[in-house]
C-alpha cells in the first residue's frame, strides 16, 4: 500500500488520523492485515527530477520527510516490510548530474531511513525494488543485482533487502528466477512482486503466468523448493477490457495459476525419470573436495590429468529433461 | 590474453615453457607488457555444461586446474589483473540444476582462486565480467550489478572487482555508464572493456563509439572525471569486410574516437553556459544537512512545510543542457 | 492534428462549426497551414478492444463515422494527408479474435475511407502509421513493412502510403532508415514522424537526434539524397522537467539538429576521400548486365568461372569509411 | 537443404553429379523426399559484403550463378519450394551503399530467378525468409512484413511468397502468429520454419514450444484453423550438451509438442464456455453492413448517434477467456 493510496498527499494531520482510524477499523472487522507499506515518490510532479537523488536539496528533504511519514503510517498499520521503489531516481539526460553522486545521495537517504527505523523501534525490513527505465528515463538502480551490490555499502545492510518484480527484470530480458535465486542465497529476498511480462516490453504487469508458463514454473518451483516464507504479492492489473467481474476473474487467475504450478513443481520433484536423470548426473564423477583450499590440495590438483574425451562421453540428457518438464506443464505426464 | 591464445590447451609442460620463454623475449624486445591475463573456460566442448558451475565434479576440478595454471602464466608474464568471464556458467534449461546451487559453486571456485593468489604471493586482482546470454543460454551472472552483489559474499571481497564491457551491458538495454559508476563508487572498477553495441542485439563488439556517440561520450566523461587509472581495454573486432590494413584502421579508430571524446569532455566541463546551469541548480535551495541522522534533525524535518508549487517553479533546463551537449559533440560549439 | 485536439469528442455540430471557424481565422491571421489531419481512435475507452478491428460491430461503425468526420474536418482545413495510427488495433490476448479476421476488418475500413475520399473529392492521401505494441497489447500492424505488405491488397493502393516514425521502428530494434528507404523506393513515403528512441524501449518520443546521432544522420542523409519533399514532422515531446521556455528549447533543438545533420550530409557527399572509396568499389569489377534476363545470358552466366580468392583480395575499407563518417559527425573533419 | 549441405562449393560437375545420383538413390530406397531446396549465400567469405546486394558486380553475378545451380539441383531432387534467406544482404555500416539501391539489386536478382524458373519449367515457388540482424549487420529485409511489401513490386509476384521463422520474428519482439496470419491472408505463406525463441535474443533456434508454450499454441491453432497444407519445417537445433540420442530426443520433442498443441487447439475450439463467450461477443450488436461502401450508406452512417456509455457496458471477458486457455494448456481443463 502506497501512502497516498490511503491518505491524500496534502491531507492535514487531523484528516490523516481520521482516515487511518477508519481504515484500521475496516481491516480489523474484515480480518485484513497490512503486511507491507510503501511511499509514492514518483507520482507528484515535484519528483520530476528524482526524489532522494534530485538535484534540488529541498526535493530531497521533502522526499525524506514523506518517507518518514509513510513509515510511521506503515508501522501504525502493522507493516513489517517497507518497500522502496525509486521510479524517478534516474535521468532523461546524463548531463544533469554525475551518476556516482546520485548513488551517494541514495545511500545517504537509505541510511537515514534505517536510523529512523532503529530509533523509532519499528523493526521494519526495507525492500528495495529495481526497474530499468520509465521508459524515457534510465533508472540508476536498474536491476535487482545492482541493489544487491548497493546494499553491502550501507550502514545497516542487515536491515535492507530487495523486492524483485517479474515484469521489471523481464523488461531487460533477464532470467527473473536467477535474480531471485541470487537474492535468496544472499539472504536478501524480503518480498516479491508476481505478475508476468514479455521480455523487451515496457512494464506490462500481466496476470501471473499469462505470458510465459515455463518461466513462471521455474520461479514457483524455486520459491517452493527453498520454502520461501515471505509474501507472494501479485502486482498486476487486468486487461483494459475488463469490468468489476473481470477484475475478479483476473485476481483469481493469478492465484489459480500459482497453485497449479506449485502442484506441478511438487510432481516434478517426485517424478521418477526426472529424479533418475538428476541423480545420475550428480553421482557422475569423483568428489575432488575442492571447496576447502589447502596448499596440498592445490598442488595435487595441479598434477591431475583430465581426459576431456572421456568426460565428453558422459551423457547430459537436458533435451529429455526439458521435454519432461514441458509434458508435465501441458498435463500429459 | 587468454591462456590458450598463447599456449595450446593440450601442450606439454616443456612446450608450454618454450612458448612462454619466446613470448617473453618478444615482449621485452618490443617494449610490450601484459597487464591482464585470463582463462578460456568456454571454448572447449568440455565446458558445454559450464566450468565452475558444471554438474560434473570432474569438469569443475578441471576448470579450477586450468585457471590455476592460467594464473601461473599471468604471474610469470607480470599481469596484475586476472579477468574471469564465465561464458558457460549458465543454462539452456533451468531443469539441469538449482540456480542457488550454481551460485554456491561459483563462490567456492572464486574463494579457491583467491587463496591460491595469496599463497603464491601473486598479488593479483580478480576482475569478474558479466554477460547476459550466449545467446541460447542464460548466464547466471548476467549484469555487472549481479557481480557487485556477489563479491561481498566472498571470503576475500577486497581482492575481487569487476570488468564491465560496453557490449555486454548494452545487450540488456542497460545504461553502461551507470553500471561503471556504481562499480567505481564501490571501489570495484578493476578493468574495463571498451567497444560499442546497439541495445537489444547480441554481442556486437563494434569499434568504440561507432554505434552511439552520446553514450560513449558520457562514459569517457565519467572515466576522465574520476581519473580512472586502470587499463582502457578495447575488446572489439573489425567488420568482416576488412583486410590487415582495415584492422589497423579499426584499431586506430577506437583510440581516436576515445581521445576526441576525452577532449570534448574537457570542454564540456569548462563550458561557461553548461557550468552556469549546473551551478544554478546546485545552489538552488537550502542545505538541509540530512546526510547525518540525528533524532533532533528527524524531528525537525517532520515539522517542515514544503511548498510543492514553489519548488516546481524552479527551472530545470535539461533540454538546453542536453542540446548543448549535442552541439559540442557535433563540433558546432 | 487529431480531431479531438481541436473539437471535443462530444461537441454538437454547432459547437464544432464555431470552433473550426475560429481556428481557421487564427491560422489565416498567423500564416499557419494544416498539412495533415488525423483521428483519435485510441484515447476514449470505447476503443478498449480496437476501433476498425473491434469485435463489437457498433464500435467499428462508430470508429468509421468518427474517421469520416475527421476527414471532413481535415478537408475543411486544407489537409492533403490523412494519417491513421491504429493504436488499439491489437490484442492483449490472441484468444479474442482470429488475426486474419482482424486484417480483413482493417482492409474493409480503409477501403471504405478511400471510397469516401473519392466521392467527396477530397484528394487526400492516407498515410498508415505502424507501432509494435502499446505496450501490453500487440498491434497487428507492428512495422512499416507490414503496412507496405497490406497496402497492395487494398482496392485503391495508389491512394494509401505510410507514415513511419523513428520511435516506433526503433522500439523493435529495427533500422529505421531501411524502413524509410523501402517505403520511398516503393513510392509510399507520404509523411514521416521524426523524433528519437533507444532501441528496445517503449515509445520515448525524444528530441530528434538526442538519442543516436549516427542513425539520425543516415536518416537525414537519405531524405536529402532522395529530395524527399513531404512534411518533416517532429512528433516528440520535451523532458518532464521542462517549463514553457524549456519546451521551446526542445522544439528548436529538433530543428537545429536536423539542419546541422543536413549540412553534414552535404559535406559527406562532397568529401574527396569518401567519394574515392565509393567510386573505387563501384568500378570494382565487370558489368555482367544481369538486370535483364535472357536465355543466352543465363546460359553464359552458368558457364562463368569465378575466382573467389581473387574477389576476396579486393579491398572494402568500411572501417575507414565509417570512421570518416564519425569524424565528420564529431566536427573534426 | 542448402546446396552445399550436399555438394561442396568447389565440386566439379562430375563430382556433383556423382553425389546427387547417390543421394537420390538413398532417398528413394528410404522413402525420403526433398520438398524444399535453398542456397547458401552467407557461409563463404566471398559474401562478406552481401550476395545479391553486394557492391562488387562480380559477387552479385557469382551469387546469381550459385542460385541458378541450386535451383537446378532442387528441381532434380523434386523440390517445389525454393527458399531464399539473405543472411548477408545487409550492412555493418550504412556508409557502404544507399539502402534503396540495395533493394533495387535484390529485386533484379529475384526477377532474374523467376524468369529462369519459368524458362526451365521448374514450376517452383520462391519463399523469402526475413531476419533482423546477424547480429552485427542490419539485414535490409528484417521482417516478414517487409518481404510482403517487397513482393508486389516484383515482375512475377504470384510466384513469390514468404518463409517466416519463429525465431527470426521473435528476435525483434514481434508477435509471430500475427506475421503468419498476414502472410496467410495475403496468400503468401509458402513455407514455415518452426522453432522457439525468447524475444530480444539472437537467433536461438530452440526446440519447438520449449521457450513459450502460449505463443506456440496460438501459432499451431492458427495453422490448424486455416488448414495450412504446406510443410511444417522444424528449423531448430539441440542443446550443446546433447549426443546422438539427445538429438533424437530433441527432434521427437519438436513434433510431440506440436501434436499436443494441435489437440489442445481442437479442444479449445470445441470448449463450450469458450464458444459461448466468443459467440456472445460476435452477436453483440447490429450489423451495419459497412463492408460495401455506398453514398447512401455513408450518409446514413454520419447521422447515427452512438451511445458510448451503453457500448462500454457490454462485457468483454478476456481475462476469463485467457485463463481458460491457460487451464487448457496446463491440462487442468
Amino acid at each position: 500500500m502506497h501512502d497516498n493510496d490511503l491518505v491524500p498527499i496534502d491531507a492535514t494531520t487531523a484528516e490523516r488520523d481520521c482516515i487511518v482510524r477508519r481504515f484500521k477499523q475496516a481491516c480489523d472487522s474484515h480480518g485484513i492485515v497490512v503486511p507491507m507499506a510503501t511511499v509514492s515518490l514518483f507520482f507528484h510532479p515535484v519528483f520530476r527530477d528524482g526524489a532522494f537523488t534530485a538535484n534540488d536539496p529541498e526535493v530531497r528533504a521533502y522526499a525524506l520527510q514523506k518517507t518518514l511519514r509513510a513509515m510511521d503510517l506503515g508501522a501504525e498499520l502493522g507493516a513489517k516490510i517497507f518497500v522502496l521503489w525509486g521510479g524517478r531516481e534516474g535521468v532523461e539526460t546524463d548531463a544533469c548530474r554525475r551518476a556516482d553522486e546520485a548513488i551517494k545521495r541514495l545511500r545517504e537517504a537509505i541510511n537515514y531511513l534505517c536510523e529512523y527505523n532503529i530509533e523509532r523501534g519499528y523493526g521494519m525490513k526495507l525492500a528495495l525494488e529495481a526497474k530499468p527505465n520509465e521508459p524515457r528515463a534510465d533508472i540508476y538502480m536498474a536491476t535487482t543485482g545492482q541493489y544487491l551490490g548497493f546494499i553491502p555499502t550501507l550502514d545497516h545492510p542487515e536491515m535492507v533487502g530487495v523486492n524483485p518484480e517479474v515484469a521489471h527484470e523481464h523488461m531487460s530480458g533477464l532470467n527473473f528466477m536467477h535474480a531471485v535465486a541470487q537474492a535468496w542465497e544472499a539472504g536478501k529476498l524480503f518480498h516479491i512482486d508476481l505478475n508476468d511480462q514479455m521480455p523487451g516490453r515496457f512494464d506490462q504487469d500481466l496476470r501471473f503466468g499469462s505470458s510465459n508458463l515455463k518461466s513462471a514454473f521455474w520461479l514457483v518451483k524455486f520459491l517452493e523448493d527453498v520454502s520461501y516464507a515471505g509474501p507472494r504479492h501479485f502486482d498486476a492489473h487486468a486487461y483494459r477490457t475488463e469490468d468489476y467481474e473481470g477484475v475478479k476473474d483476473f485476481a483469481r487467475g493469478c492465484m489459480r495459476t500459482y497453485l497449479i504450478l506449485k502442484e506441478k513443481a511438487r510432481r516434478w520433484g517426485a517424478d521418477r525419470e526426472i529424479r533418475g536423470i538428476l541423480s545420475e548426473m550428480a553421482s557422475n564423477g569423483i568428489d575432488f573436495k575442492l571447496s576447502l583450499y589447502s596448499r596440498e590440495g592445490a598442488s595435487k590438483l595441479l598434477t591431475l590429468v583430465f581426459n576431456k574425451d572421456e568426460i565428453l562421453k558422459k551423457r547430459l540428457p537436458y533435451e529429455r529433461l526439458d521435454q519432461l518438464t514441458i509434458d508435465l506443464l501441458l498435463g500429459v505426464r
